[in-house]
């Protein structure tokens, strides 16, 4: 896939797979707030393994219009924000323009959906651990892999080119024949340890796994998560789920991406990672009680928390 | 029942309670720790609804060896403190001595009997909004009443004088056939209020009830418990649910004990509201997969703070 590409979100995703492209000879536009001034004067350090890369200079804009239509939106926006694509999209599309979205969850594609037709819209799926530590600059503790796929239908042609585009970029990238399924799977470990890593006091995974109540509750939620999905008619074997919750001791003390938006005092992708899934498994008859508990309390949670940063902001203003 | 009673755990249950069958001519003797020098300088005030009653002096101890065998022991300690039974309680017993537990949830007379036969043991339930709010001064927004039954089998004509005794203290109390059966209704209300009103953040109970999905949750609980009771043999009918739930929006922004006592730095009596409940579900085939949840979300919650407090503790020692 040649073309512009736009990167809507600077924030650890947007900025490592967006200056990766660009390293390797794409024509990238990265759309900034709070980073835009540091990116202008720096560019965008990545540092992968102890080994460091920068970008320099980077295209960096602060209004969508600025950027204006191109071949590729990559969306890497947290979901919290997606009330702001109403602004920031339309100005990036153009007749053809494709939207690749690396949002978390479920729900994604259908909200791109409002503005693009689905037939140009794809998702991808990180399995990534990086952060952004300092403006401009991420730091990867992983790299990993993304899983992209068509929002509706198998892999095409343009599916495998994008994972090439990727793939020579240096990123390691497969693609799926059912992204929905995709999705599902990886909920099975994102329910589970984002939800709880919160719910139960701001603890890491470490903590969850060697917690025997916590760790069958880690278990019995991946165990929902897979009921759901069979109701909806996606099959996602045991060894998965035993393969995923085996990754995670190993890991030490990580904070899965939600713990570190709570720890940040950001907002929570609530509705992504818990209300979603809860929802579509309720219309298909499957009873999800422990998601259901656990998605109350986060609610609950995150809304007081993001009133009293409000209200903090507020205070520190008058 | 006449002779001499001992009140074992002077909380705001045990100050009021033992001070208003003292008010009342009983040969009540309190044993106490942190209000000991209170309670032998000032007596006991009990505020109820803006009437004051002050028992002084009353008869306090600091060692339960210098009370000694009494005809009543009456158990208010908290159930996180019942390790300090093997040396509280032996000295208050002589072969005819009962014991009337008046702590919350599943258990209590269960491990009361690993001192005293099961024969002599009975249990109560308070339905109380009552505080301690300063050394040797309780506060009762709402009086409430006691029901009384024995540890094993129907009402006797002694817990029918028991209960006499109370209600001639001014304390409304009333017996029942199967304190079991008792326990589980009163659970209904504290499983999930107590236990949400801490994992949601520490809210009171008019924002479980306004909220909706909380509210859900809340109701979903209560189902679990009438179920899990139902599988142990114990009918409780949906009424029950709807009233306790409906008492619940009127009483505005009201702390349950147990968000008292995490708002204090207290443990939480974990295993007796919550723990033992899944356990004996469980044992009998019962799923209580919210509960579960609630529970490992809680004992960690607990724990953490537990900890922290006692290296708080440690920390302003050395």
């Amino acid at each position: 896939m040649n073309g512009r590409i736009a990167i809507l979100g600077a924030g650890a995703i947007g900025l490592y797979y967006g200056a990766r492209l660009a390293l390797a000879g794409r024509d990238v536009s990265f759309l900034a707030r709070s980073d835009l001034t540091a990116i202008r004067e720096r560019g965008i350090t990545l540092t992968v393994e102890g080994r460091e890369d920068v970008l320099k200079p980077a295209a960096v804009f602060a209004r969508a219009e600025d950027i204006g239509p191109v071949d590729l939106v990559i969306l890497t926006l947290k979901a919290t924000a997606n009330a702001e694509l109403a602004h920031l999209l339309p100005p990036l599309l153009g007749p053809a323009t494709r939207v690749l979205t690396l949002q978390n969850g479920l729900g994604s594609e259908d909200t791109v959906a409002r503005w693009v037709d689905r037939d140009r819209i794809l998702g991808g799926l990180c399995y990534i651990a990086c952060m952004r530590l300092a403006p401009a600059e991420v730091t990867c503790l992983h790299a990993g892999s993304i899983a992209l796929g068509e929002a509706d239908g198998p892999a095409r042609e343009r599916t495998r080119e994008l994972a090439a585009s990727f793939e020579s970029a240096g990123v390691a990238c497969r693609v799926v024949d059912d992204l929905v399924a995709a999705r599902w799977r990886k909920l099975i470990w994102n329910v589970p340890f984002n939800g709880l890593s919160i719910a139960a006091g701001a603890v890491t995974t470490d903590v969850l796994c060697a917690d025997p109540a916590l760790r069958g509750e880690v278990q019995a939620l991946m165990r929902e998560v897979q009921a759901a999905a069979r109701q909806l008619g996606i099959d996602i074997p045991d060894d998965v789920l035993r393969k995923q919750y085996d990754v995670t001791p190993p890991m030490g003390p990580y904070r899965p991406s939600s713990l570190v938006d709570f720890l940040a005092g950001r907002p929570l992708e609530i509705e992504a990672i818990w209300g979603e899934p809860l929802r579509r498994a309720q219309a298909a008859g499957a009873a999800m009680p422990r998601l259901a508990l656990l998605y109350a309390l986060l609610r609950r949670i995150d809304a007081d928390r993001t009133r009293a940063a409000a209200q903090a902001s507020a205070a520190s203003a008058s």
